[in-house]
C-alpha cells in the first residue's frame, strides 16, 4: 500500500492515515481508491472492531484535489465517474461491518468532510474546522454524497452549510450535530483510544448487528428480514451466554465474537 | 391490577408507576403486559388526556430482568417471542390517540429507555441517567425497537449510544436529544403536573389529531386520507366554535372534547 | 401589488415584507395569496439569488386572521379550501429554486410559523417568540404543513410543540431545532443581508443544485435523475471553469450565473 495512505494495526483496532500533509491530506481519485480498498479489505477480518481515519500532519482532509478537477473532472461525465470512486469509499465505510471512528484535527472540508459524514462516529480536536464551500467553486457536492450530511444536519442544516459555504468551529458544528464530540486538541489521540476500546469491549456481533439495524433503517425506512435475523443470531451466541453469565456473576466479560 | 404496576386516575391525567423497586423496576415479561394492557385499556376513554408513566422508588425502569433471561430469552426464537411483548406495549404508546409523559427519576436503562423512547415527552430529573449497555451483554438491542431512537437521536447518536454501550447523565442526554426537558430533582412532580395540564387545557380533538399526524408522517412520511380526515374534522366541533369565540372574546375556552 | 405585502428588490435579493402591523401582519386569505404570487412570480428570474420574507412593525406575523376564520374556515370543506391556498404559498417557498430567508423579528406564530418552517434559514431576533397553540382555539393545525416543522423538530420537539401549545423564546427556539440561527434585535438587518450576501457570492447554478437535491430527498427519502443532472450540469458550466481558474490563482472567482 502507498505511503500516501497510512496503514497501521493495533489489536482490534485499524487506523488509515491519510498522508499528504503538504497538501493537507486534499484527495485526489487515488487516495479515494486507496481508501476504498483499505475498508474493503478489512470487510471480512472478524478479529476487527474498529476502523479510526485520520489525518496526518495539521489537517484532517482539505478536500478534493482542485488541481487534479482541472484534469479528471472537466465535464459532466468524467465528473460522475469521478464521484462513483468517492461512493466506492465512503459506501464502504458506512456499509463496514466495522465501528469506523473520524478521528478529526484542523481542517475537515469537502471531500474530507464527506469522509466524516460516511463514518459512525466523528471526534473532532477543539480547533477542527468543518465546511464544503463548493458553491465557491461554482460547482454542486457530489448529489448522490448529499443524503449522509443532511441525516446529520437537517434540512436546515445542510442548507445552510451549503449556500452560505461557510466554515464552522468545533462549537457551531456540534451544536449543529455535524460532530458527535469535541475534545481538547492535546487530547484527541486519549478520547479515540478510549472509545475505540469500549467499543472493542462489547460484543463484536451485537455491534455489527447494531450498525446494520440502525444503518439500514435510516436508509430504508423498514428493517429486511435479514437484519432482524442477524439481531437476533446474537441470542444463539457464546459471547451472550457469556454476558449473561458475567452480568449475573458481578464479573467483565470475555466476550470471542463467536 | 398486580401492585407490580400502580395505576392512578386524577381527572384527565392517568399515572402507570412500575413498582419492583427493590429491583429498580427492572421489566419481566409479565410486567410488559401489565404495561401494554394498561395502556390499551385507556384507549377508548374519551375523558382521558394524558398517560404518565414513572417509576417508583429511586429508578425509572434500570432494564430488563437478566435473571429472567436465563428462563425466557434463551434461543433467537425465545428472543422474539418476548421482543412481541415488549413491543406491544410500547407500540400501545405511541399509538395511545392520548399524550404519554415519560417522567424519568433515576435509571431509565435498556428496556426502560425503549418505554422513555415510546413516550411522547420525556421528562427527567436532572440527576437521571440513560444507556442501552445491551452490547455487555453480548446481545443486539430488539431491531424493531431501535427505530424510535435514531428517530430521536439520529444515526449518529443512536450508534454512539449502542456501540459505546456509555451511560449518559441528563446534560449529555439532553444535548444529544434524548430527553425533552431536564428540570431540578425536587421539581420534576410539578413539571410532570404542569405539563399534563396545559396539554389537558387545549382542545382533545386538536391533540389527538395531532399526535395522530405527526406520528404517522414520520413512520410512514405521507399521510393517509383517514388522519387527514381526523385533523379537519376539528372544525365540525363544538370546540373548535368554541375556540374562535373565546379567542375573539378573549377569554379562557371551555372546551368539551365533543 | 397591494400595500399589504411590499416587495422590493436589492440587486440579487427580493425582500416580501408582510404589512398589516396594525394586525401583528395576521394572514388572511388574500395575504397567502399575495405571499404565493410573489414568490411564483420570482421563479424564473435567473438574476434572483435570494429572497427574504420579513414583517413590518413589531412582529413577524401572528398567525392566521382568526375574525376571518368565522367566514371562511366554519367547515371541513372551507378548510380544507384554505388550506389549498396556504400551502400554494408554502409550497412556492421550498419549490423556489432561489434560496428562501426568513428574517424574524417579534411573533412568528401559527400561520407565521408555517411560513418560516417553509423558508431555507429561519434568521431571528433574540425577542422573538415561537408556537403554533392551534390546540387553545380547538383545532388541529393543517396536516400537510405539519411535516417542515416535523423535519426541523423531530417527533419529540413536534408533539412538544402541539400539544402543549406554549410559546418559545429563541433560547428554547434554538435548541429544539426551530431557528437556524438567533442575534442580537439590533444586528438582525445587517445579519439578514450579510448572509443573502454570502449566498449570493457562490455559484447560482450551484445554489440551485443544493437546494433541489436537499430538498427532494428530504422529502422523497431518493434523488431522481433529473435532480442529480441539475447537480453535475454545474461541471459544464462558465461559472465551474471561471470557480477552480479563481481557486488555482487565489482570487476571487467572478460568477455570471451561467
Amino acid at each position: 500500500m502507498s505511503s500516501e495512505l497510512v496503514v497501521t494495526r493495533n489489536g482490534p483496532v485499524a487506523t488509515l492515515t491519510l498522508n499528504r500533509p503538504e497538501k493537507l491530506n486534499a484527495l485526489d481519485l487515488a487516495q479515494w481508491d486507496r481508501l476504498g480498498d483499505a475498508v474493503l479489505g478489512f470487510e471480512s477480518d472478524a478479529t476487527l472492531r474498529v476502523i479510526v481515519i485520520a489525518g496526518a500532519g495539521t489537517a484532517f482532509a482539505a478536500g478534493g484535489d482542485i488541481e487534479e478537477f482541472t484534469r479528471v473532472r472537466r465535464t459532466p461525465a468524467e465528473a460522475r465517474a469521478y464521484d462513483v470512486r468517492v461512493m466506492r469509499a465512503t459506501r464502504a465505510m458506512t456499509g463496514s461491518p466495522h465501528a469506523v471512528i473520524a478521528a478529526i484535527r484542523g481542517a475537515c472540508v469537502g471531500g474530507g468532510l464527506e469522509i466524516a459524514c460516511a463514518c459512525d462516529l466523528r471526534i473532532a480536536a477543539e480547533s477542527s474546522r468543518f465546511g464544503i464551500p463548493v458553491a465557491r467553486l461554482g460547482m454542486a457536492a457530489p448529489p448522490e454524497e448529499l443524503p449522509p450530511m443532511v441525516q446529520l444536519l437537517g434540512i436546515d442544516g445542510a442548507l445552510e452549510l451549503l449556500l452560505e459555504a461557510r466554515l464552522y468551529d468545533t462549537r457551531e458544528a456540534l451544536a449543529k450535530g455535524l460532530v458527535t464530540r469535541v475534545v481538547p486538541d492535546d487530547e484527541l489521540d486519549a478520547e479515540i483510544a478510549a472509545t475505540a476500546q469500549r467499543i472493542a469491549a462489547g460484543g463484536a456481533l451485537a455491534a455489527r448487528a447494531h450498525k446494520r439495524v440502525v444503518r439500514e433503517w435510516a436508509r430504508a425506512g423498514s428493517l429486511s428480514p435479514a437484519a432482524i435475523d442477524q439481531a437476533y443470531a446474537c441470542i444463539a451466541s457464546d459471547d451472550f451466554r457469556e454476558g449473561v453469565a458475567a452480568f449475573l456473576a458481578k464479573r467483565r466479560p470475555q466476550f470471542t465474537g463467536k
